[in-house]
């Protein structure tokens, strides 16, 4: 079986500032790579359209070639060919293939009640970075700036976990579109309830909420988005196969919660429960 | 073996006056097709990658796939999925996917002296569009009119001869770039000279032609293109074969000149040689 998936990162709308044209060809790979290891397929090779503004020169779309290429090279796929156009705003749409060979994919709709969710990663580095570079917020220490624009201009895809946890997963899914949006289509596509009772913060997060005085859950949880960390459902009997298997690849698994019957998703805290609501960066919303 | 193609419809470029969405979504789709077909490809399934400014509405998005969905249906492929962006350009990316399940294809590179070079149908209607929808033009003729804007709006792919042509042909292309650069394309990847004696024009190309004292052969080799008729060359002791095969799926081949030894494309008027030159419509040139 094989599997496509077309992302297209636009500038007008995902450009972030500081971004140079290198950052947005590995960008553009890394949002349909994304996708392809929330279903644990590998990617095999891509196609792209671009669509660039005539004031652009040669020298920068070899550049966005040039990032594209290296995330060929690191993630191991072909960039099969493509399409130029000129157009109004600078858009590189990619469209990845890959290959299911056991006929095996892992989708959203797996999910069943005992399961415990977890994610791939830390959340946290995207909202810093949009309150910094889209509002005007400050950090400090340059050391702690670079670490956040590190993640945001190069993301990282989840291949190997992808890889490894199709054999072990019920359900997943990529949380590029927002952790609090992620996890609602994970729950409504399963059709069940899901409780989240810690979720992993970076460091960097926790700091710069405590600094001006933000609720650091609501800021990872609804302020984020473009993560590419992967959301896992995982039978509570697979559980430690999963987790050690993960680890046997250089990655880690952080359980956040579990699924249980019923609808929605819920933040406990302190036997408390709440909503936590389908919200985040959508286009068109 | 498997073959992908990419082309991008970029309203600002190419959206031509009087042109609804259904066309838009319909003409992305031939702009893909008309290549597997050149190819001899049966066209499987696509992903469309849509980017749409924001003030577009709903029904115009639908509209667009209304257009790909005929498209679909007519030409039996599947859409299997893609991408919305918002963008502040309106652009239908297309990544079309087929099998060729002998693993056999044709390519550009495998024209050889002796050979016949034929098209699939007339050339002339986008040449004539473009003089009356751009530089105003005037025809008229209200059948006539319709007639072209119909050819330009809703152009069709050559896939039945396609199809039927990979069994005889040594090499092909589309000639959506424009005549006289597609046959310079040929001649390049082949390496080989080609030389036309006759070109079949639409009766309505004559007619604009003759009224406007424009020659006629300059205005259908270098003016056109978007005209999706695929220039074959093939060995003379196929051609009957050929010719009887694309009659039989309803389609017609037109010889049109042959191949040499030797480069470069060149038209015979009464026994002068004329260079064609590889000039055309074509994206940042």
């Amino acid at each position: 079986m094989f599997v496509m998936k077309s992302d297209g990162f636009v500038a007008s709308t995902d450009l972030l500032p500081g971004m140079t044209a290198e950052d947005i060809g590995w960008k553009t790979a890394i949002m349909s790579l994304s996708d392809m290891a929330a279903k644990g397929v590998k990617p095999e090779g891509c196609s792209i359209i671009l669509g660039i503004e005539r004031e652009r020169n040669t020298d920068f779309i070899l550049k966005i070639y040039k990032g594209l290429i290296r995330a060929a090279n690191q993630y191991d796929f072909y960039i099969w060919g493509g399409d130029l156009n000129e157009a109004n705003d600078l858009i590189v749409g990619c469209t990845m293939i890959g290959w299911a060979k056991d006929g095996k994919i892992v989708t959203r709709k797996g999910a069943r009640p005992g399961d415990i969710i977890a994610v791939t990663g830390c959340f946290g580095y995207t909202s810093v970075a949009y309150k910094v570079l889209l509002e005007g917020y400050k950090i400090k220490e340059k050391h702690y700036l670079n670490e956040i624009l590190r993640h945001v201009y190069r993301p990282i895809a989840r291949i190997r976990e992808g890889l490894i946890l199709k054999n072990f997963a019920s359900a997943s899914i990529d949380s590029s579109d927002g952790l609090a949006l992620s996890l609602n289509l994970l729950s409504d596509a399963s059709n069940v309830k899901i409780v989240i009772d810690k979720i992993p913060i970076t460091y960097i997060a926790k700091k710069f909420a405590s600094e001006y005085n933000m609720d650091v859950l609501k800021l990872v949880l609804y302020e984020g988005g473009e993560e590419y960390e992967i959301i896992y459902s995982i039978p509570i009997h697979m559980w430690n196969k999963a987790y050690n298997a993960v680890r046997e690849v250089g990655g880690k698994l952080y359980p956040i919660g579990r699924v249980e019957e019923g609808k929605g998703v819920y933040l406990k805290k302190n036997e408390v429960y709440e909503r936590i609501f389908p919200r985040g960066y959508q286009h068109f919303k």
